[in-house]
This record gives C-alpha cells, structure tokens and sequence, in this order.
C-alpha cells in the first residue's frame, strides 16, 4: 500500500503543479498581461484545467484512490494521509462528474470574461460584459446539473467553495443577520452621521504602498515569499510552498480602499504561508474553503485593522507618514471614521455593519439568475433595486453597481455567501484566540502581533484543507458556525461607537 | 486524412500551450518571483516539461504522423500543412529519443540552477553556482548521448538550437572570423583610442527606460502586445500570439546597456510578432532556429542602431532628454562614442568587431566541457586564460567572467555559438533588404522604420518556422550562410570610423 499511496501522491502533486501554473497564469492576466494576450492566455488556461481534470478525474486516481479507502479503518483517523486519502476522494467524487470538455470551456469562458470585465467595468458598459457573463452563468448552471443537487443548483456550486454547506444554511443565517443587523444600523442611523472627511483627502499613492507594506511586514506576512503588486482587484494568489501573493488597488482619495484591504489581503496571505510545507503538492495545501479562509482575512482586516487598539498603535505612525493630513487631527476622529457605517454603494469599502447586505444581494440575485427566475441581462435592474430596497442606494451607474467585483469575470458563481460565514467564523474564532491567549488585546496595542498569529498557524492554518471546514471549526472553538458572537460583537463595538 | 490533420494539430496545440504556460512561469521567475519561490517554481516547471513531452513523444503522435507523412508527395511542398508535418516529424524524431525524466530534472535544475546563478553572480561567487552548473552540463552530456552524434557531443546541443549546423561549420567560420578580424582589430589598436567618456555619465533610469520605449515602439515593437519589465538579463520571450514580451536592466553609469539591449530584444520581439497568425499554438508559430532570430535582434541592434543615419534622427531626440550629459557634444563624438572599438569583458556590451571573440570563448569552453577536456569547476580559470588569450585582459572576478550570462543557469548549453551565426545573417540579410528596397536607408534617416520592418516581415517574420535555417536564408538572400559580407561591413564601417 506504501507504493500506491506513493503513486497517487506522485499523481496529485503533478496535478498540483498544473493547477499552480493555472494561477500563475491568472495572476499574471491580472497584473501585468497586454490587452494582445487575451485570446492565447484563455486556450492556455483551458489546456492547463482540461489536462488536470482528466489526469484527477481518470480512472487511473479512482482506481488507487478506491483501493487506498480500503486501508483507512486501521489508520490513524488525524493522520496526514488518511486525511489526504479523504479529501482527494472527496475531491474525485464531486469532479469526475464534470466532462473534461466543459471544464475547459469553462477555464477559456472565464480568461475570456475576465477581459470583458476589466474593458466593461471602466467604460461602465454592462452590454459589453453581458456575453460573456451570460457564457458564464450558463455553464456554471451547467455544471450544477452534472454536479446534482436537491434543492437548488446553488447548492450544488456553494458545495464547491464551502463544502458540506447548504443554500438552506444561507438563507438561515442571512434572516439571523436581517433580524440583528435592521434595528442596529436604524439605530445608528438616527445618531448624526460620522464626519469621515479625514479619510477623503488626498494620499499619495507612493506612501500608502509603503505604509501598507510596513504594516502588512509587521502583522507578519513575509516578502520572502510573496510579493504585492497592482490589479484591478485585490486578491491572494499561491503558486506553491514559498510563493503566495497579494494584488492591491489604491484610490488616492480614499485612504481605507488600499490599507484594509491590503490587511485583508495579508489575512489571506498568512493562512496560505501559515500551511504545513509536508503538505506541499498536495490537496491538503489550502484551506478547507472559502468560509474558513475569509475568516483569517476578516479577522484581520476588521477584528485587527480596525479596533481601537490596532490604531493606538498605528495611528501616531500613520501620522508621521501623512502628517498634511492627520497633524491635528484627534485619535477619536480617526477612529469613528474608520469605522464609519453608512450604507455604501461598494462591497469591498463597506463598514462591517452593513456589509452582510451586499452578500444578501449578490446572494439573492445569483439563486434568482441559477434557479431560472432573473435573465442575466435584467441583472443590472435587479442589482439596482436590491440596493435601493436593502441600502435605500441609487446605483449612480454598473461600475459602480453590478460590475464591481471580479468574481462572475473569474467564473466564481456561488461564491459571495462563504463571505458572509467568513465573518461569521471570524467573531467565533477570534474569541477564542483570546480566550487561550488573553495577552493578544495588549499584544495589538503595543504593535505585536506574533501572540495572535502563532494561535492562528497553531490551531487552524497549520492543517491545511486536513478537516472539514465545520470539524475545524468544531476542534477549534468547541462550537458549530454561529451567528450571535458575531451580532453580539457587531452591537458591543457600535454601541460603543455610536452612544447607542 | 482531414480528421487526422485536426487530430495531430489539436495535439500540438495543446503542447504548445504547456511550453507558452512554461514561458510564462520562466518569465515570472526571472522578473518578478519571491526568492522563497524557487523551489516550487522549479517543480512546477519540471511537471511542465515532462507533460509536454510526453505528450508529443506519445506513440500517438507517433503514429499521427507516421500515417500523415504519407500523403505528403501529392501535396503544395510549400503549403502551411505539408511544412507543419515536417517540422513536427522532426521535432518528433529529435525528442522522441529522451526519456521524459530527464526532461522534467533539466527543467527542475534549471529552474533552480537560475535561483542560484542570480545569488552567486551578485555575491560573485563562482563556487555557490558550481553543483547547480555541474548538474547543467552533466544533463547536457547526458542528453547529447540520448540524442546522439558523429563527431562532437556538441553537435546533438547544437542541433537543437539551429537545425542541421555542425560543429565543424562553426570551427570553420570562426577561423574565417580571425582571419577577418584580427588584422582590423591590431588597425584599430594601432589608432587613438576613442573618447566614450559621454556615455559614462550618469543617465537617469526613468528617462532611459522612457527613451528606449520611445525608440522600440517607434521602431515597431507593439505594446498592446508586449511589455517590458526589469530582469537580471534581458531576453525577449512569447506566450503565444500577442503575448510577446521583453525584459531589460538599466546602468545608470553606462548609457548603451539598457538603450542598445532594448533596441536587440525589440528586434527579437518584432520578428514574434511578426508571425502569421494562424500558425498560432502549433511549432511552426516560431522562428527556425536561434541564429535567424539572433539575425533579427543584431540587425535592429547594430546594422539600425549604431548606424550613422538612425543617430541623425536620434541624437537630436536624445539630446532634448538628456540635455545636462548631451548639450554641446558633438554628433561626431557621440556616433564614435557610440561604435567605440575596444576589447572588453562583458559579451553583451562588446563592440561589434570583438563580440565573435566572447562567442568564442563560450564555444570552446562548452566543447572543452563536453568532450570531456575541461572540469566544470575549471572554466573559471579557463574563461579567464582565454580572456587574457583572445582580448588581453584580466577578469577581475566571475561575475565579470563566467558568471556573466543567463545561459547556463536555464540549461542553455550549445547555444552560444548561435549568436554568430545570427550575425553573419544579419549582414546578408539586410543587405538583400537594401538591395530590394534602396529607400531604406534614407527612410531609417527620418526616423520611418515600416519600409524596413514591413520588408522583414514579408520575407522572414511571417513565415515563423515553415522553412529551415539554411533554405530560409536561401531563399531570402539566395545564397547560403557567408562570412564574407559581415567582414565586409565591419571592414568598410571601422575604416571609416577610425581612419584606416
């Protein structure tokens, strides 16, 4: 048995490196790709998935994988190939339903639609991304039906990204959050509006680069091994044991745009280098989805980047970099204004408090376009009226409104709401690192961040895609996903903020 | 037979986007990878390759071919098809005599062979690039057995650079080369040496880097289908159509090295994308060996470049940028500056009438080494001896010397020679040009480069690979490769400018 399990992992880190090669392509289309390239870049990626998916899915892996599954009951049920044998099988189960044509037709549609997107989202023309997204909803429909499913072709996508959870989970959690979230942003809306003037003047791109850099270093994302570059849209890209990085915009008239996501962005960069290099090549060498992963960047980005005590570190240091703007300038000024909530017209820049909306919508519209109800070309409509409904928001025009996240141009439909319990897991997360480690709150204020981070690799980022999102999240806080932490949270900072 | 055809091209297609997937990943290790990278990079990489070819050596694509190349007597010998299954059958019958392993470990060492020649060239320090380099070269040997051969190992390397030379045809041009040159160089010994004190100023990065874009656009290198980014060495590289990139250092302290090495990779780059598009993702979308692609480079390089009418347009220009180093000098003194003849240690800064020297160097150490004369850990000494021997200098250390080229750390070995090769071409190449079409040099005067370019493309570009070296040449020049036009040139140009 030790010589196929050699054999398949032989087979899976062959599979591994053509799907790191897909990313670095992808990264690449992303950051520093000429327009010219488009078309060759999409056949590329096509190859590069049809090949992994027929080397994953052949009969070859089923084969080893099926007599491998043999030899688990006298295993360690914890130990590192067991767990591998398992997700790989997990993996073959769900993939080898897909036909290897329509994998590849989805790699080319998504290079393809990432173009349209970039073009469509600055010239603010939602017809000139409209074929291509309709390419895309149609095979992602497709693909839902070759997956199955019982109760919507959501599920069947979601189960993709967050696996085990259900659409049902979704709406559940989604009128938690409604029955919480209305009567805390009534209230805060009737208290005078935060004047957040001092974040709306002009930084200078140079200087927030390098200040985000600064901080970023200290959280303890490691240059070494990665990088930061420019992209239309921030993400975290791993191209292997060593190599994971970031992509960052900077909006000069607004400080938060760069620095909180480029904190984000190092949320999700630190998982990835947080892995254990053993499980390099490896299916195990990721996070256990999306959910989880976005818990490391919230985490980070919001229970870190923006607390009181975060910035009574940095705060005198941000001065000192951008003292035309903050010399005089009250740390408490900064502080409600950093935490602004007021209904936004852009997911990426929302204040936590109304963030959860623009999931709901981007949530509701995609069950609506999969289960048949709403044309892809009515999308904008609907986009529209949610935000006026949800926000009380008039969408000024589609860049920014329903062409503002890169995910649909990426091919990711079904993803949105792993962001929503990302936050959710995040509240529950952190409140146990705390609870293990009560040093970590004063360890923030004095700028040490290697308390909070050592908790995190020790108890989540270490095992990699190991357990299941919701048995890790078991093992490390004893308890199922659970909305109350996260609106108990939410209602203790802003009645702070707020004097509610 | 239709059906086979698709069959056979939707194979090498598919091979093509592996190797473009390669270029890209390659690209990326060499502008902007962490150094953390390397070792998955290296894995990555060596998957790459070793899918590749086993997907083109397959008894599939064995047997595709077998079976096509028999309807080839009744078709157009000149037709894209007809050329596409020879070129292939010969790409089939060089490659099917590898093992795939050993593809994939030259692919892993050279990537990691890359990591270490960076670190060792900038600490100069031949010894932490020694085991990478003995790897290199053991692989070579290795694959020049595979490969087989008559008279020298090298002829099996060679080939597969520039189909159908032999080492003998290079040892005989290179003594045609001395013959030619040594008497111009002791001419020009014997006369005043040149004043290139105003290239040594200091000329700003930004506005060199904005000058050479400038220029190679101007010239006919197409942005939208390109780039240009920083690297250790300059190379062009394509990632299929309309992905043709480029990569450049500056020195501050020495104005040709970023100006005249862009002016060469835009020649490079032109000639990619030149190619007819719809030999696209299969083998003929390339150039027909190195030496013609080098043809190309060298004569946008020097024959362009350094002439006397390409400065009347664009000294002017240059002065206006750089106005504190240029104001007042003299058109003279820079053209001279600019075509200063003098023995120096770097290949790619060296005049045209001693660059054959540094190929030589290169060509009977590599030689040395793979008939087994020469240890790996010997060619520092033997580089430096040679060095003293054919230039009289002294190398003051490796990474002026042998550490000086990217060759070796990507598992080039064979390929220098190659660049004189391209040499000679150039000169018989854009002679016929000139003869064809007299307006060019007039028009290179006036800064109008498409009479040139457009020429170029009709008779060379646009036929990427269809024809070999010698028949391409042939065709094009009517005559095979010469030495004696390239002496000619050179003798007319020195004696001019020095006097003779």
């Amino acid at each position: 048995m030790e010589e196929k399990l050699a054999e398949l992992k032989a087979r899976l880190a062959e599979i591994y490196d053509l799907r790191a090669a897909s990313a670095v392509l992808s990264w690449d289309q992303q950051t520093y790709m000429p327009p010219g390239g488009a078309g060759a870049r999409a056949e590329i990626l096509a190859t590069l998935s049809r090949l992994a998916h027929e080397k994953f899915t052949s009969t070859e892996t089923g084969r080893l994988l099926d007599e491998l599954k043999t030899t688990l009951d006298s295993a360690d049920p914890d130990g590192d190939d067991v767990r591998l044998i398992q997700a790989a099988a997990r993996d073959y189960e769900r993939e080898h339903k897909l036909p290897a044509e329509l994998v590849a037709e989805f790699a080319r549609a998504a290079a393809l639609a990432h173009e349209a997107w970039v073009k469509a989202r600055s010239e603010k023309n939602f017809q000139a991304f409209l074929p291509a997204l309709e390419k895309i909803f149609t095979l992602s429909r497709r693909a839902a039906d070759y997956y199955g499913f019982a109760d919507s072709p959501y599920d069947a996508l979601l189960d993709g990204y967050e696996p085990g959870a259900k659409t049902a989970d979704v709406r559940r959690i989604f009128a938690e959050l409604r029955d919480g979230l209305v009567p805390l942003v009534k209230a805060i809306a009737a208290r005078p509006e935060t004047d957040d003037s001092v974040l709306r003047q002009r930084y200078a791109e140079q200087k927030q680069w390098q200040f985000a850099e600064e901080v970023i270093k200290k959280l303890g994302y490691d240059f070494d091994r990665g990088r930061q570059d420019k992209a239309p849209h921030p993400f975290c890209a791993t191209f292997g044991l060593g190599d994971v990085r970031l992509t960052a915009r900077v909006d000069e008239n607004f400080l938060p745009t760069h620095l909180m996501s480029a904190i984000h962005e190092a949320g999700h960069g630190m998982y990835e280098q947080g892995l254990t290099p053993s499980l390099a090549r490896s299916p195990l060498f990721d996070a256990p989805s999306l959910g989880l992963h976005e818990s490391q960047s919230r985490l980070w980005e919001n229970l870190v980047g923006r607390s009181r005590g975060f910035w009574k570190y940095y705060y005198p240091r941000l001065q000192s970099v951008f003292p035309e703007n903050l010399d005089g300038v009250d740390f408490g000024v900064f502080y409600q204004a950093i935490n602004k909530v007021k209904p936004s017209l852009i997911r990426v820049e929302a204040d936590e408090v109304t963030y959860s909306l623009h999931i709901m919508i981007r949530f509701e519209i995609e069950v609506d376009v999969l289960e048949g109800r709403l044309a892809v070309q009515d999308i904008p409509g609907a986009w529209n009226a949610k935000y006026k409904d949800y926000l009380g928001l008039d969408v000024p025009d589609d860049s920014l409104g329903c062409l503002q996240d890169v995910h649909w141009s990426m091919g990711y439909v079904g993803y949105f709401s792993t962001y929503t319990l990302g936050n959710l897991a995040s509240v529950q997360i952190f409140e146990k690192a705390m609870a293990d480690e009560p040093a970590i709150p004063a360890d923030i204020e004095r700028g040490e961040f290697a308390s909070l981070l050592g908790w995190l690799r020790m108890n989540i980022h270490q095992h990699g895609r190991k357990y299941q999102p919701g048995e890790l999240l078991q093992r490390v806080t004893g308890r199922p996903l659970d909305s109350a932490p996260y609106l108990a949270y939410l209602q203790r900072k802003y009645s702070e903020i707020y004097g509610l």
